[in-house]
């Protein structure tokens, strides 16, 4: 029958489904925290919606990106597990795989660069990963990682670009829409597109008519120039406080899925963002990092109107240091 | 019957009980916030113990004053309320206060020194209140607020020693208990002991066996001394960053309160209050105050220790600015 209809066919040749984010949230369940949903008088009046926070920033690990890696490595074949798993990320990505292969006793390695901030290191290391560290003059993360995969039979779990990394961030935005219920817009901050693309499939199956935007910093806005082009673009190490969102481009599935499921992206300034992060602390006294303030700084900067809607924000993550606030 | 019990009549003779407070959490239904109760591992393994933090600082003007003040306003007469009601405070239950009046139409007025942040002036007038400054070289604020009520005739609600105010502080410990049951321990701060006291007094009648100890800086140890010696000691604006904690001593109605409901007094340092602010923003990504640290301080520094125990932690307060934070 596909045949006869070319966009059920582009549908089902995605290589995620919403079956996979929900068969993602009964592996999670009971493992990820059910992160809470923060409502805020303040946030209602100044945007004069009804807004719904889905804090990530109190996941396991201080990010959504503990969903992912679970998900991933929960479905290694036991060979795959009993060989380990290695992924390159100074991030939350490095520190979710860490905690997961704690969890599922799988030997987990995380090649970072040497200049990776020691405490990063120290964390990841603290939930017993095996950290490795290269020179970023003398190679590359994917030459090293290639070769730990081709002498250890490592099996490399990458931070956005794979399936299950995908359907596991969409369980975010499941969860917000089985607590809160339909909504009108649901806003996501934007650095591979994992997180956005698995949250945009889980809202167009749990509430089809919520529009869903992706939202990236000004200075990093190679997804808004990729979805509105519809050819991917790259950035080189752009210049912005939101680090999370410092990725060259959307992945290999993450472009088609943000094409496919993505009604929008929009950016916001790096002003915007740290008057984000800011308010969300001394307001709501939640402690957010940069990148986890995207998605509510499109909002509060105004970058992003719908007066009288039922508005989701994921807020991301809540990993960042104190020294690095007080520079700001 | 009573005079044959000389325990009953000194229970009954306080002038607030586990009625008042179970009074006041109908007043404050739908109206102050049902605060969440945070759980983490990583407190609980560094304890030992199972850890239930009681999380004030996402109250209603970001501290657990509200409850007091609304559960106060709400009992004046008419005649009172008409003619408005007057506070000392450049802190928490100054905000507390003026948000209760706007929510039930009461003229608020706030005495503070002029030098008070103007940031906190200007959140006070945010909430409609009328604030009047003055020199601390040119007068008291006992006198101040002295002549106020006798020229304008408004109500004089303090910021801790009033049976109103307590039992609704008290709604703190009652939610608690309602959410996760019955408890060994539990620890609040203590500053005049408006908390404490209201705590302590929920504490006993809704988990009888449940030991509750008071936490004070050792820099502002008035009520500790005060509660070992059964005399009331006072301390002159004491050098710690809990300014919270700053109150000369302890109340006429809070003092015997202390004396008869809670079990033991600590102290902590002021390095312990500092790291277990940041402890519990990095970690648990909650941002605290630092009086709102000093229960959870008293736990995560050692000064108590109950391995086993299932313990319950009040986090008072998140009222901090950033530039404080940085200077720390």
């Amino acid at each position: 029958m596909a045949e006869h209809n070319p966009s059920a066919i582009h549908f089902t040749a995605l290589p995620v489904t919403s079956a996979d984010v929900e068969a993602a949230a009964v592996r999670l369940a009971g493992i990820a925290r059910c992160t809470p949903v923060v409502t805020s008088r303040t946030v209602n009046e100044r945007t004069n919606a009804q807004v719904f926070l889905k804090c990530e920033n109190f996941q396991r690990t201080g990010s959504f990106k503990f969903r992912g890696a679970y998900n991933a490595l929960a479905q290694l074949s036991e060979e795959q597990a009993s060989r380990g798993v290695l992924t390159y990320s100074s991030g939350n990505h490095a520190q979710a795989i860490a905690l997961s292969g704690q969890l599922l006793g799988i030997h987990t390695t995380i090649i970072m660069p040497d200049d990776a901030p020691v405490v990063k290191q120290a964390a990841t290391r603290g939930y017993g990963a095996e950290v490795i560290l290269y020179n970023r003059q003398e190679t590359t993360r994917e030459a090293l990682a290639q070769s730990l995969v081709d002498r250890r039979g490592l099996t490399l779990i990458p931070p956005y670009d794979h399936p299950h990394v995908i359907a596991g961030q969409g369980t975010s935005a499941l969860e917000l829409f089985q607590e809160v219920g339909s909504l009108n817009l649901l806003l996501v901050c934007c650095g591979g597109g994992g997180l956005l693309s698995g949250c945009a499939l889980a809202a167009k199956t749990l509430s089809p008519n919520c529009r869903v935007i992706g939202v990236e910093p000004e200075r990093a806005d190679d997804a808004t120039r990729s979805f509105h082009s519809k050819t991917l673009h790259t950035t080189n190490n752009p210049d912005t406080i939101a680090d999370g969102a410092r990725t060259p481009c959307l992945g290999n599935i993450t472009f088609p899925l943000v094409l496919h499921y993505v009604d929008d992206m929009v950016t916001v300034s790096e002003e915007a963002i740290r008057t984000t992060m800011f308010f969300l602390w001394e307001r709501l006294k939640i402690v957010v990092e940069p990148t986890g303030a995207l998605a509510a700084a499109a909002l509060l900067s105004g970058v992003v109107k719908e007066p009288g809607a039922r508005i989701g924000v994921i807020i991301s993550g809540g990993n960042v240091d104190i020294r690095q606030i007080c520079k700001l």
